[in-house]
């Protein structure tokens, strides 16, 4: 079918099946209640007879001006997204129906739609089944609008928390990544790739490759890794998306080797296409095509370059326009052209859009979507510290405090890509805690004390005094990646600079890792009092914390929790659930012993620094409970089955006091004999919810992928010989057993 | 004649022609001023039937124990050398003399040869030629000594300044590290690689490769970077380095793509071999080859590992001694051992060591080679800052104040991988101001102020009052890279733990590049006074001085200039000479902001950080004088011949009032059409000394060599296009100029 139709398609028309020029929210205009579709819309459409994508007509933000009042109501959404095929439908010769592509890296990045816990949150959960389960929602809640491609970062592996979009990482692991990925991918799209239902959407999985491995943690800057590091590290979220079925992934600003990543035919189609099996389209990223222009110093041989490279979908660029000059000056065959359009139809063929491309879909369960959220955000908090048991919070407390600029700003809880909420969305860490407080009579006392970077009032805005009854005190601080949105304290008066305040997300990355100067000057003044302290953490990335460590009695990193988050950490704090968090992410002491990532290449060299140790403050894999467990009748089978040759038994036992979760986590540290292999990598895991007293048998199987490696020859092969470890933070149980069989 | 050798040999034998596993000076004792060879030296020999090499027989250091009483004088050490080759000769069945290997770095590290400045000092000259002239002096103590092979750190191109070594580094720039490491190899070893001198010695060229990007700056650890980063930045140095006749190199102890440099058949074999065209004998780094039993399990295959992987002669390890069982083994093929042996003993036979392996060089230029070496510390010194032309000193100063713990503490300006000096050996700084100030009736106040890391007495040891009468205050600071030597400050009573106090050199490797804590408050105590300072900068890498820029008039940086470093450094303070040096590294702000290279590559990226600027403090090729310079008529001439493409001509007038130097920085940035190039590249420059109101014609030719680059398929191939700059600090003259010729 797809063939037949591509014979029959002119080169212009194919050309317009690979652009992605236009940005959607300009594609329709509301007027006096009315929506019409914009002249600049059909002009794109009459330029190449049609058009292959139309990225981000639901976005809503301060970049495309659509906030609540201009952007579009569920109800209006649809009807959109149908004004728009039906106008392609019977103004082009073929009526080939247009992908809609919409930003959804923690949500749908869309009016009305729910903004869930973004990626640096997700991955301390070690819970890839929930994040599946939430991603099932927002895929019914794009295709309830008519969107069909779901833009969700999950291939960055973070390297080095100055990077501003760390948050869109879910970890430092090349595998704990890939589980995400898959989850991502399932959740989104379903079990069957090439028929995804009516509630399902395509994942366009970001970045293809090594943008977490940027210089300096710079945004979208070159890479200097080589093949090991870029295979063992950055392929593997890649390799596991695929293994469920990715059909679509997007190549990254940065290079490799030299060679951008959008016009890097070994990348593209050799190992992406040919050593990792994937059939799918390759998106680029915005405006990443131009760059090309600049190398080539011609907008057609640019285009032809990255087309013939593997690139199939340009993202507003003024590149792929030119393809047919590509194709005229010889410098393109018209059979590349004709591969990418193939695989632009095979992903709308797969979507059902030659038999529907808005089907109507009932989005019923809000209230199941909401708790799951909530849940999300539950299960990623990390407790870093917890003196003398500070938390949960005794319900005797009479009377607590809350204060810091991440307590009651919704925005800042949410991270980047967020889209505009209507006032009564969401519950902030403020109102969380009001809520149990009003359960139990306990007073809440709120004072924003700072913003982010800058100070609220003179003297915090409050005095000690004001804090004298206060039984125990919660400062929530950290970063925030809201844009330019209002956030509560304009009503305060203080002129709001909003990007100023903006220490995180695309393009703000930091040199320090230090929290901002004020916060820290708020957080030594409120200790002050000498009364209990708790931080929750509300933040995209890792800050280093060493210094305002000691000011605290206990400690959660609730990352940006999303628009329940506050419940959640509510929760956390009053003990309605156990934090389960794992680090997935170290939290370095500081900047200057950048990298610490825990699974470094095992030379004998010396780690700590003259004047600093060489290892984070927190590890991979750290988190604290208020329970306790205990490991027991560990055993490691080597004779498992071919698919799952190693399998570990053994019991967990929750020996505390609440029902509380423990991940058990294992490491191979591969004895292959003419490699420099990592010190341990993680190459499985589960997470067990146990009741006070519980004792439960698991089992954990490995699969040929989990305990496969790059050889010297850089071939993908089975390990031989490995150290097994396997690790819990709660009792720090530990063995040591050597797997000489092959496996 | 070395293949009939070899045919005669034994396996034994040959085994013992790789072999240097001895430390050189347990050979000999010297008891009650007689000289012995000990039984250890004797025993070895008699194992392996010969000795390929020994290393360090002449080494005096707290580690080897050798101080100015066990260790050689001159001729103890020659007559060492003869009593070795004589043993050799007499005991064996062959009688193949033994190359005498030694560290020298920057001198030779023996008794009573010159300390020369580091490299880290020695870069900034951007003067190969005077160091090429140092480099024949030391290569003649090396010899009057007996010595055939001098270890000599040139490869090391450092991109991480916490990197401890970073002092053995002469740049972050491969051209220059590549112009210095030619210099050295033909001053070492002259112009004639097949038939060295009897004044000259083989240069062993460290380290190959890619060990100044080790991850987090910490010593011998992995790297992570790919081919093109490798090829690129930390190939050239060898390849210009096997252009002008280099016959050994040593490898070094990181990995490169998971593969340990000792046993990487693709860097030795394929890369430095055959693409580079190498054809002498690698050595491999002390203890280096050990690790190899950690990673294969077993010695043997170990050794058959990196002999076969390229590596011809051992140090210290226990590991090629068990080459006979490799080769029994069937592990290795004998001939890759002839292989090894033929290239040990064509450089012992280019070294004429089958005619005479000790002849007698007599040393008679102790003049100009101390006035080299001032010289070559003088054209080191950069001038970093100069408000109020505060530099050079007024000759009327009555009264000056030397401050500070690298003011009077020689050791501290020599660097690691030091002898023992004899006591009334070298220059301090101290003692370099105070000659000067004799002459001129000036008074000198001396104190230390403080230890590299420590307080030395209370209160800094002096008050300002003491300082009253100071017209101006020198603070000589910065770090130290000396080991456990005992230092002035001992005799004070202060308990001095020397390794405390060592916060550069080999695996000491720092975290924050800011400068210790106890010399910034003792900066901020003496600016109390408000009196004019200057700031000495005596250290083995770039210190963040940021923070106590502020307090200083005036800055300049001596690295560690040497053994006479104390009157260069005084020359310039009081404008004997005008200081010329550049930045071959730049000066970051801090740690936070690494990488700070100046040649990254081109893309579309965001260069500061929200928090911090994404620019060092200083950048590479700045130096201010203390003279004016005017750059004109500059014309690019790109029809130049066959060998030297590129011409680039120009007048310099030096249009101040001093005897001043310039240094005309070619950069180019290439406009290949495939690859994100470099922002710019240094690829040409030249020193040039003017008198007050000369002026001068240059001409700067560029052969194919400096014209090459690696294209998209990574083939060494000329640039066909490109845009030159032309660079100078005093007046930042800059022109584009588009190469459009192919060249």
């Amino acid at each position: 079918m797809i063939d037949e139709l591509i014979k029959k398609m002119t080169l212009k028309e194919k050309i317009g099946q690979l652009n992605q020029r236009l940005y959607g929210w300009q594609a329709y205009e509301k007027v006096d209640g009315e929506i019409h579709l914009t002249d600049l819309f059909k002009e794109e459409v009459k330029k190449y007879d049609g058009m292959g994508c139309l990225y981000g007509v639901f976005r809503s933000d301060p970049w495309s001006g659509k906030n609540t009042e201009t952007g579009l109501t569920k109800q209006e959404a649809f009807q959109v997204a149908q004004l728009i095929q039906t106008y392609i439908k019977e103004n082009t010769r073929l009526g080939i129906p247009v992908l809609l592509s919409e930003e959804a890296p923690h949500g749908h990045q869309a009016l009305d739609s729910l903004t869930t816990p973004v990626n640096y949150t997700v991955g301390n959960s070690f819970n890839p089944e929930l994040y599946q389960q939430m991603q099932t929602h927002v895929a019914r809640e794009l295709r309830e609008k008519g969107a069909h491609l779901a833009l969700v970062s999950t291939l960055d592996v973070a390297r080095d928390p100055r990077w501003g979009r760390t948050e869109e990482s879910f970890s430092e692991d090349p595998y704990l990544t890939g589980e995400f990925t898959k989850a991502a991918v399932k959740g989104l799209q379903g079990d069957h790739p090439k028929q995804v239902g009516e509630e399902q959407v395509v994942a366009v999985l970001k970045h293809f490759a090594g943008q977490g491995s940027s210089i300096g943690g710079h945004n979208a800057a070159p890479i200097e890794i080589g093949e090991r590091e870029l295979k063992e590290i950055h392929l593997q979220p890649m390799r596991a998306g695929i293994s469920v079925g990715a059909q679509m992934c997007m190549a990254a600003y940065n290079d490799y080797n030299g060679i951008p990543c959008h016009a890097n035919s070994y990348l593209l189609n050799e190992l992406l296409r040919q050593e990792l099996g994937f059939e799918g389209a390759v998106m680029s990223d915005g405006c990443a095509l131009d760059h090309l222009e600049t190398i080539t110093g011609s907008k057609a041989e640019g285009a032809a370059w990255a087309l013939a490279s593997g690139i199939d979908i340009g993202l507003w660029d003024d590149m792929y326009g030119h393809l047919e000059e590509a194709v005229e000056q010889g410098l393109l065959s018209e059979s590349v052209i004709d591969q990418a359009v193939r695989r632009v139809l095979s992903v709308k063929d797969s979507l059902g859009l030659f038999t529907n491309p808005t089907p109507k879909v009932e989005v019923k369960d809000e209230e199941s979507k909401q708790a799951l959220a909530i849940r999300l955000a539950e299960e990623s908090v990390v407790l870093l510290k917890n003196e003398q048991a500070t938390l949960p919070l005794n319900k005797n407390i009479k009377h607590i405090a809350v204060i810091g600029p991440n307590a009651d700003a919704l925005y800042n809880q949410l991270g980047d890509y967020t889209p505009f909420k209507r006032s009564q969305a969401g519950v902030t860490i403020r109102q969380g805690i009001e809520t149990i407080a009003q359960e139990s009579g306990m007073t809440v006392t709120y004072f924003p004390g700072s913003l982010i970077e800058s100070p609220l009032a003179e003297n915090f805005g409050f005095s000690l005094t004001d804090l004298a009854e206060v039984e125990h005190i919660v400062m929530v601080i950290g970063g925030s990646s809201a844009r330019d949105f209002d956030t509560q304290f304009d009503a305060n008066g203080a002129a709001l600079n909003g990007s100023k305040e903006m220490n995180s997300g695309e393009n703000i990355d930091l040199a320090s890792l230090e929290l901002p100067l004020i916060q820290k000057q708020l957080i030594a003044y409120v200790a002050k009092l000498g009364k209990p302290m708790t931080a929750v953490l509300v933040q995209g990335r890792p800050h280093s914390i060493s210094d305002v460590l000691p000011y605290f009695d206990s400690i959660v990193l609730a990352g940006y929790p999303g628009e329940y988050g506050g419940t959640a950490v509510a929760n956390v704090l009053f003990g309605k659930i156990t934090p389960s968090g794992k680090l997935a992410m170290p939290i370095p002491k500081s900047s200057e012993q950048l990298p610490v990532n825990y699974n470094y290449r095992d030379l004998p060299f010396k780690k700590d620094y003259f004047n600093d140790s060489g290892l984070p403050a927190f590890p991979f894999g750290f988190g604290l409970s208020y329970s306790d467990f205990r490991l027991s009748n560990l055993s490691v089978n080597c004779e498992g089955s071919v698919d799952y040759p190693l399998i570990i038994r053994g019991d967990i036992e929750n020996v505390g006091q609440y029902r509380a979760a423990e991940v058990i986590q294992v490491y191979l540290k591969s004895l292959n004999k003419r490699v420099v292999t990592r010190v341990k990598e993680l190459r499985g895991f589960k997470k067990i919810w146990l009741e006070p007293g519980e004792k439960q048998a698991f089992e954990i199987k490995l699969s040929q992928q989990q305990l496969a490696e790059y050889d010297a020859q850089m071939h993908y092969v089975p390990m031989k010989e490995a150290n097994i470890i396997i690790e819990t933070t709660s009792d720090t149980h530990q063995e040591l057993i050597k797997l000489t069989e092959e496996v």
